[in-house]
């Protein structure tokens, strides 16, 4: 059963550490760590093998794997001996990431985009593939009247002006040429009801939004906790210093407000009432592909009791990260092929900012996702 | 419904708080900020209501209650306005705490708590009682073989030397005078093979060890977090710093082995193996009856890249357990009078180190709890 | 040797929480904690007596300062026990706080403030008044070609438009009628170049800016430990959490920004050099008059190992101001006393953004105070 | 003036630390970060040039240098890129470091030793040579009546039993030698009388004890900024969690509580009293190199006010003492030419437990540091 993940943004962190540790996995030097469908709950046969994974995808940056590997070692997200033992299969994996392409209307861009994924499907006569976007975050597209309408889509995209964000042209492609989706970013992505339609009329399913691999993870626990024990939490404020290219990326403060109102939505949801206090991001040079969220929370408790909890969260985002890619991607291939179409609510344990009305609560959703992959595997 | 609290420790703060939190919620002065069972999802017709529940108890100290909710109010556990609004509630609390008991033997000084408490129950019209101890932690009690059978344990009471810790013979006395009986500390309490055996004897059921207001409760939920994103937990060390009598109790070597054992339980019962590192309790006077708590974990995530992550708690010790105490009280209660003997690991939600092999996860907990609140009210 | 206060914004948390300490102080009801010149270091005779120190100021609210005093306990600010013992002093300061005067020209209103303080002088036969300012923080105040030369000054002071900031129009007013100025924010005060001249024209002293309670004061020691060390500290980045009056003014972005560069300055003074990183500040309303700070530093040691520092600061902003604020009334009532005129950089111990070409590492600062203050004694 | 540094405990990690640090800066290849003799405030024409310095040593185990290099480098203590540049030097050195002599008298034992560093010195045609002792914390030494007297003490070193512990007999030979002695450990080293009394003797200066490398670094500035701001510290309270071979070691009950009553000293000569709290060294193998303390420390402002703060520390032990034994070795080789002897009281900005009746506050033992280096080149 084997299966492409075709990667939006190929040569950056994240796609490379997955690059690596599926590689890694498959030739047996490094433990599942990481990987949720690998824990004895969730394994499967419904699931692609971790070994069974091809990797492809575009990225507008031309530095080759093997350097971003090695950049990737130095800085500490992946060991350096595993990239040396795998340079073989890192350069067999070169020719498998394309420029992003670029024509005159945005309707020919996704069909290059089509062509270069049907090409790689068939070079390694993939049973299917699911399109993966890990690129940087865009800032908050434009609302344009042709998003509401599959058809005027259509029309729209064969005009000269952009009608698409970039994450969503990748999912009009993906769709378009039958393969799943999932957003790893709080893109656009697949968030257009033009888009959802063609994902039912082409019936192939599609997950998202913006991966929950740190101090959401850890308000998806924390939350409920203070909710179960009836305290009332009265402010929650976060700062996350961040370097690397995403840290760049999201101190622009339109990426940066599409990112923190994502990262809020949580207490919210789970609380049933809004604390004080925001989210913010600060982009930190020094601290590289590592980040660091610092969040005091203030409740109260009988009688109205003033107490307060702190913590600090030192993450590796790219090695928290590429694990959860390659669960996505098994997990959404399976549905594929189990006939799932539209979104997939089931996978909000991903997921900073799930699709559909689902539980912001991690045990919760991972009894969703529990449910989901038995659903599979029946 | 008139359901008493014979408090163990009843001029402590916990039992204290717990008076003029439960006079404050009857006088409407005060929200159930804290109060499990007042949760939408828990609230049951099966459950006595909060202002049905009448306070007795033993204290080896004799501080007026009003001057211990005084001091309290200076500590900043509960408003001082409250303290001034219930001062007559108080008064009349005074008369029903009464010295601990002691005669030449434990039976009969056993005799005397029951006494105490029939009269308690007669004066006052309860349906039930329900004995909870929220005295000092006893240092780990000596074994003795009268503690495996209750009819040997009858006749060793009898005797002059000391068979029981005081925690146990508080159950045994509630057992033999048909009251259920709740252990909010790390000591034995009920666990003994005879007085397991008495409990059904008499029919009453009983609950315990350790309430979980701290430190183990946000252990509790993340340790399940790591579990269920496949992480690997390679070290928790904790350091719980603590003032008030309780830490000062708990400074002993004795007292603070129990305590930190059942601390580190729900690593192991949670992950599935035993990350290094201990859980220390140290005592500092001038913190007071607040609690400050350090936790470093580090982990390992994909290809092993090393990650960390530390919280602070600083929260009333006093606050947290005494609307949890009430809670206990309900709910215990209520199981007696729905016919329930023995052990209720249903209640492992308020518990560090709770009574048979349940989840250690707080939301598995609550999922139980739930469960058996719905199970009342059928 | 009485010495008036005069205190702009005499009814706030600082200026209430000062007269407070002073009356307790005098009254023999608390400890000088906090007071620097009540060390051993630096007591003497040169400076008045915390006794001799008398209360009056301007305010635009009315609250009574019983009542504000009050809501300072309700805060943990200041015990109150003291409030309740104090009440007949409060009661005596009342009068001696007045509304902030308002006329058609700033010239008429720096008039009735000069008044106002020389009827107070007169009432309570003070030797000399320190006009002291700890008022809410302003915007930066914008250019006018008067703030150059005291003479242009005068002039535009007398025209219908507002020339100066409230600030400095109190530093206008204590300078012309021959008292001396201390600024305790970040507000623009005496930093004008013809409000110096005044200083010297009228030959009193004056001191500032933004008094050094908090995060600041961490720095200024920290920095100094790293640059002694040869340690290259590559990121400095702080949150700072605040409630109360002061915190919704500072999360006024004009506001926030004097104050955020006032925080900063110390880093690059000391280590010789820009870290990465910024400070924030976010209001925080259920803190109330404490404030969190967070600061995360990265450094690198020998041969580039990269190590980190963190601290959180939960301090009481009133409690850590106002005993400063009596040190700087003393200090320079008796710099005033021995003829200095002009700025005062001796005292740049107490402030963020010290006037002056002044060293910003805390010993050195406490070495110049100490020099300073054998100075006058001698 | 080429200088030896003779280390005992030469394969260990800050030993090996120092020699790949001052191989790279004589190479070019590194910064001189973290070297205090390198601040322009500091540098001096008396002290040996970095370049100057040659290594050699004793260890019990034979692991070769470049072996413990290179797992120095997997820890992120040292870069990989140094390591391997420098292999040739490292291969150089390796014959200098020798196996830790045993004969059937300590006397015999420290005649080895003495003809080891005396052959060293002869090969590289060393000025003279400084003893540095960078091995384990010896738990405390049992008494001796030796210990009091030189003469006693020879007499008793030709017996069959040990008289001294190993720290003392390095110090013992290095005096006897006409060497310098450093102790960079908590050990006892030369603070015996009679040791003191051969460092006379022999004409050759000291200095210790128990290099300041991380949380009492912090602690030597932070309980300074108390004490000056006349705050009242309550609570100072330590945890220090650290890997390695050392963390191993100090684990152990005996040198565990040498190393915590040294972290603690700074508190109370600093601020004038004895705080509340300790300081605990916990091992946690996962933590390696690094360290992480936290401490939390609450103090008392005006009128009492409850305040707090903490600190996390999360360094490298080694890289932050190589560049200080490599200031050592300068210092007290000019000190040693300058002809001072007896104890190097000046050099208590590098210890914990410095000898003598000094300051203990960072900044000024920066100050008496700075005099002594000024005293030395005039």
């Amino acid at each position: 059963m084997a299966t492409g993940i075709w990667l939006v943004g190929a040569r950056g962190s994240v796609a490379v550490t997955s690059m690596v540790g599926a590689t890694a996995l498959r030739a047996g030097l490094a433990e599942p760590t990481g990987c949720v469908t690998e824990l004895s709950q969730l394994r499967s046969p419904a699931l692609p093998a971790l070994g069974d994974l091809v990797f492809g995808g575009h990225d507008p940056v031309a530095t080759p794997l093997a350097k971003k590997a090695d950049a990737l070692a130095a800085a500490g997200v992946v060991p350096a001996r595993l990239v040396a033992a795998l340079s073989d299969e890192l350069a067999a994996m070169e020719p498998e990431v394309r420029p992003v392409p670029a024509a005159p209307s945005q309707r020919e861009t996704a069909a290059i985009i089509a062509s270069d994924i049907a090409a790689f499907r068939q070079r390694h006569g993939l049973e299917r593939v699911v399109v993966v976007n890990v690129s940087s975050t865009e800032p908050a597209a434009p609302p344009h009247p042709a998003h509401a309408d599959p058809d005027a889509l259509e029309r729209a995209l064969a005009g000269p002006d952009p009608v698409l964000p970039s994450s969503s042209l990748y999912a009009y492609a993906a769709f378009t040429t039958g393969c799943s989706y999932v957003d790893f970013t709080p893109s656009t992505g697949a968030r257009l009801p033009a888009l959802d339609a063609l994902a039912h009329r082409h019936a192939v399913p599609y997950a998202g939004h913006d991966g929950k691999t740190g101090e959401t993870l850890v308000k998806s626990v924390l939350a409920p906790m203070f909710a179960m024990r009836n305290l009332r939490v009265r402010t929650w404020s976060g700062t996350n210093l961040l370097g690397g290219g995403d840290g760049a990326n999201l101190a622009e403060p339109g990426a940066n407000a599409a990112k923190s109102s994502s990262k809020q939505r949580v207490l919210g949801e789970t609380l049933g009432y809004e604390p004080q206090g925001t989210t913010r991001i600060e982009y930190v040079d020094d601290i590289g592909d590592f980040k660091t969220a610092w969040d005091l929370i203030t409740f109260s408790g009988f009688l109205g009791t003033a107490m307060r909890m702190e913590f600090t969260w030192h993450g590796c985002d790219s090695a928290l990260a590429a694990p959860l890619v390659l669960d996505l991607a098994r997990l959404t291939a399976a549905a594929h092929r189990a006939g799932r179409t539209g979104p997939l609510p089931e996978l909000a344990f991903f997921f900073k900012d799930p699709l559909g009305t689902v539980p912001h609560s991690l045990p919760e959703q991972w009894a969703a996702l529990s449910a989901f992959v038995r659903g599979l595997s029946s």
